[in-house]
């Protein structure tokens, strides 16, 4: 693999330009010369044009925006991005749900494509790789967080979210993310995409894959443990088809009885339909054996985590406004269940993720939508109708 | 023991009456013979006078109160109490911040005293023994949990609390605590209190301690842990105390600068007197192996819980009002701290935190005040005047 990497750089030879591109035509915001394999000393500094749908504010619908990506570095890779998922966190983020932002804004962190230029030092892709992005495009890489495999949780700059994040390398000063038709990031922080999974499953296994992956295997669940999904989207419906792909018994709880043959087909073993009163929760008190929540709003958690058995472990990867949860504490001694919350996941486990997806056909359950849709998509995710997961054609930006 | 116990039960040859009683003159109900130390048939099944001070309502100060206590079953013990601790969840319980109760209530979970009367099957005790009454009498006794010690963790009726609980055997309907002059209580779910430790300073180990106790032991806290224990009342002073001598460096968390010099006193390596910004914590982020925590109310926990170590435990077990805490999501993504709430401990555990303190010589710091003073005590409580566990004199009842 990396022999052949060497030879396709001894051929490709541009010595002094350190830049490859693929078929890149008028991406470049100079010219570039008739060669689409090569670019002429100096053009590899400029920048690079992109095209999206960015927030302008927190309340108006996304608008199609053209902007700027930076220079290819070194360590670059530019992205020909093909698919791009849509996660309840672009909609939290841009509407201003958890803190303050930047506009214009380019969300998306579910991203899929080619690879159509790398910088000179890319040892990990080549021209014409599947590449994907995640929801982090850097960190510090020095901590030992970092070298850990643990960039998400970075001790000094702290992980560089895809979007929104201040980036003195960008244009327009923040992270740009995947809602648009390429991206320039830094090699460490894209992830490879096997042969044989597409790239618009791929997508959406670079947030709500490693989101829910990551605390279910931290945790240890192990064939025939009693795993419980709270909440069968975006995320929910692929933790419920990793759990079941690693041999647990899967109970899924949804507010959406419409969802339960969908359910079923994901490979629940149990499907409760819960209803305001929880009262469906009662008889699991004490029986799972472990909890993930994708659910993104404040909820009434406590009879959810009840659910779990003494000393197991409940963790929140949905993300509520502002972040607020309120936990009863009457209950948490009594039914002595460790909560947590988990974040994403590191570089090597979100390929670790990808590749398992790939191995196991585990692919999301997906609607591909067409750039003019992201807004009526929104609302749909907003109003629990995403069946399961949206990803934007990036060709239609 | 069991050999001399049983010779004692030969000697005093109450076949019939089942009941062995000591200096008890004027306690029953009804007549009792000249005997201190016999009843005559029947008389066992008097009911046995009380004196305490119960709450009317949820407002009312204490008031000095006569009642009864059940007769003493096969299995019952009567204590005579002699010092009952004063515990914040005395308050909340009467003044209703747990949810509704029935009135006449009387309060008090940290009593110790010496046994006055023992039923005809009773073998863990004689009269004349010291004996200590924690935050429950009574539980299934055949469930799991109960089998295994976890009394507290019943999983049929639940536990018994000691005061304010349902309890058809009880004339007043329900359970009555220790700010009274006796109790009557299931032999099983007395703790045997050794020589070498003073009443007085036994009976706050039978809330306080064991509630410290109980979540350091199951999270294996061990020499040179970093171990913080935040709010340093009646509780957190037990835990430091117990922490230090398990041989922790302890960081105490308080907001009252006065109490430095005591802390000190008590074991702390470091003190922190925290204010409104809690600036104070953040040197202190991810260093903690553990964190316990024992304010009664709601409090922005978001920074403490992130002093402790990434994948490190978080015990909440002061009680607020309602129950309720707020967890921020935000930051328990990112200091990935499991946080978990615990309550007492089982009958085995709160002998072994008992003996542990006598062998050790871990006291509570206390003062002692007579009955009419409890309700200026309840109000030094609240605010955080206690230095550091209010003990009242029984025989000021």
């Amino acid at each position: 693999m990396e022999k052949s990497r060497r030879k396709f750089l001894q051929q490709a030879a541009f010595a002094g330009t350190g830049l490859v591109l693929a078929d890149v035509s008028g991406l470049l915001a100079s010219e570039k010369n008739n060669n689409n394999n090569e670019i002429k000393n100096g053009t590899m500094n400029k920048l690079i044009k992109s095209k999206g749908y960015a927030g302008t504010d927190k309340e108006t619908p996304l608008q199609s925006w053209e902007f700027e990506r930076r220079v290819i570095g070194d360590y670059d890779i530019l992205i020909d991005i093909k698919f791009s998922g849509i996660c309840h966190s672009d909609i939290h983020t841009i509407r201003d749900h958890w803190g303050p932002q930047k506009y214009p804004q380019v969300p998306g962190h579910e991203i899929a494509g080619l690879v159509a230029a790398v910088g000179k030092k890319v040892t990990k892709f080549k021209v014409g790789d599947k590449a994907g992005v995640g929801c982090m495009v850097n960190s510090c890489m020095e901590c030992t967080s970092c070298k850990n495999g643990e960039e998400h949780h970075c001790e000094t700059t702290g992980m560089v979210g895809t979007y929104g994040a201040p980036d003195p390398t960008s244009p327009s000063g923040i992270t740009q993310g995947g809602y648009s038709n390429n991206i320039v990031v830094t090699e460490h922080f894209a992830i490879k995409i096997p042969q044989n999974i597409d790239l618009q499953y791929a997508a959406p296994l670079l947030c709500a894959g490693i989101t829910t992956y990551s605390p279910m295997m931290k945790t240890g669940i192990k064939k025939g443990d009693k795993v419980g999904v709270i909440g069968i989207g975006g995320l929910g419906h692929l933790a419920v088809k990793i759990a079941a792909a690693k041999g647990a018994d899967v109970y899924a709880f949804t507010t959406s009885a419409d969802k339960l043959n969908d359910i079923k087909s994901f490979g629940a073993k149990e499907i409760i339909i819960v209803d305001e009163k929880q009262d469906q929760l009662k008889p699991l008190f004490g029986k799972l054996d472990y909890m993930i929540s994708t659910v993104p709003y404040a909820y009434e958690m406590t009879n959810y985590i009840s659910c779990v058995k003494p000393n197991g472990f409940f963790t929140q990867v949905g993300m509520p406004i502002n972040g607020e949860l309120t936990i009863n504490n009457f209950s948490m001694i009594f039914n002595r269940v460790n909560f947590n919350a988990s974040l994403i996941g590191g570089i090597p486990e979100t390929q670790e993720v990808m590749d398992y997806c790939a191995l196991n056909k585990i692919y999301p359950q997906i609607e591909i939508i067409k750039a003019d849709q992201i807004n009526e998509a929104w609302d749909k995710v907003v109003n629990k109708k995403a069946r399961y997961r949206y990803v934007i054609d990036a060709s239609t930006f």
